[in-house]
């Protein structure tokens, strides 16, 4: 999916919403656990549940690998599953040299099919430069993650005239990619950073982890974080998927969901981005 | 296996080469792709050949999480086959908030049961202690890489008296681990650096990819990377496992091996590191 295709699900569903397939085995309704295959099922009923109101998917790849073969195949159906008229996201955090970086892409765009995967900067334009190479898919390279450990590296500076190392992240990347192949990581916790970062990164769509459960903030994000084609995917995993641990899991989910939805939409009308600019 | 023990068998082998297993399908032998798992079968061979001149197997993640749930069959099978002898290295870059990081952990230290993981340190603190919360279990974190986009982030600085990236790393996640369950990946492309590296991390193991199809150079590398306790294990992957590419590939490997192991000989009875050492 491309980025102009994007904006339109987000305009018709008035949503920029990406759930979190966070799906831990241990979390998820113990109902489900006498199944086949209790994590792909667990998926099918949030999806079924929440396509309507979200406009993105964002499985979190440990919680499949933790399983081993099994988990894999549990992704596999998990993105078969998911519609066509949402973006895919591989929260892998990836990256390698060059020939290691070009497989990492093919296990995710092609054996996958997913249409975006998050990578790590740290080893460079080598690492992330085959992930870019794909057409119609997306690198979402991480730049300002929303954890405590984001001040160790990303936020240091070893005297007032540095530049953080996030910020060298992000002008460095844009040599590589463009809007239309490239997003950024940036934690809903540092909602003070957003004014700053639209003016390193303004049109390239932001992908927001960190509202809900780690304490992040709808409104402090957009404030700053919306541009002139929304620019932002804002995730919540535990706070939706987890809302229920009962047989009613499913819709609990969806009310969960439906709330930051109305949110969303709010955010989006107050800003001019209505259903009427659909194109 | 703990820190002492790779020591001894460092010793007692005369050799600190690891042999990554980067078992690309598009490049293993032909013969081999009519069996039932030709992966696990390349490596099975490869790994009956070379034992005896290796103290540790690396699989690069990648080349099984390629092939979907099938790779990581092979890679299971693989783990299950390199002897207990061997120290085993999941070449997988991890790093991720506390909560992912501690599954990543629970899939290569549990599921799979490798010695020690490779981190990325990107994202900080609380996505790299879960990993070292394991007994008698290896973080082996990303510092200065063996590839061209090192330069970007690792290397860079942006005034003559700051400390680059890499460097900043090393200190600080010397806080957070000891050199009983930290080491540093070093490529072997920066000889110049293992200097100032072992000022800084005098102690802890370091592994060093890059030599052969990269162009690092062993003898480079151990003028001052090697320490009191070996203190380097020395990475091949292609250079070995693809040696040959006919039936007798395995023998072909067993020979490049032994090149390596007989340099790393010389090498170690230079330091005076030699089996008469072993307790």
């Amino acid at each position: 999916m491309n980025r102009k295709t994007l904006f339109r699900h987000i305009l018709s569903k008035q949503s920029f919403l990406c759930i979190g397939l966070d799906s831990d085995l241990n979390r998820i309704p113990k109902h489900l656990l006498s199944l086949d295959d209790p994590i792909f099922e667990f998926n099918k009923r949030i999806i079924d549940a929440t396509q309507d109101l979200c406009i993105a998917y964002k499985p979190n790849i440990a919680f499949y690998e933790a399983l081993g073969a099994k988990g894999w195949e549990s992704l596999q159906k998990t993105l078969d599953y998911i519609p066509e008229s949402h973006f895919t996201i591989a929260d892998a955090k990836r990256g390698d040299i060059g020939n290691t970086s070009r497989l990492y892409a093919k296990a995710f765009f092609e054996t996958l099919n997913f249409d975006a995967i998050t990578v790590a900067p740290y080893m460079g334009i080598d690492s992330v430069s085959p992930f870019l190479e794909f057409e119609n898919k997306t690198v979402i390279l991480l730049a300002l993650t929303s954890n405590k450990g984001s001040n160790d590296f990303q936020l240091a500076k070893q005297s007032d005239t540095e530049v953080p190392l996030y910020e060298k992240v992000m002008r460095t990347a844009q040599q590589w990619g463009n809007p239309d192949n490239l997003m950024f990581v940036i934690g809903a916790t540092h909602p003070e950073k957003f004014k700053e970062i639209r003016q390193i990164a303004p049109d390239n769509f932001l992908l927001v982890p960190g509202i809900g459960a780690q304490g992040g903030d709808l409104e402090g994000v957009s404030k700053y974080g919306l541009n002139d084609h929304c620019g932002l995917i804002v995730n919540s995993s535990r706070g939706i998927i987890f809302a229920g641990e009962g047989e009613d899991f499913a819709e609990k989910a969806k009310a969960a969901a439906l709330i930051v939805q109305q949110q969303m939409a709010q955010i989006l009308v107050s800003a001019g981005l209505t259903k009427a600019q659909e194109v």
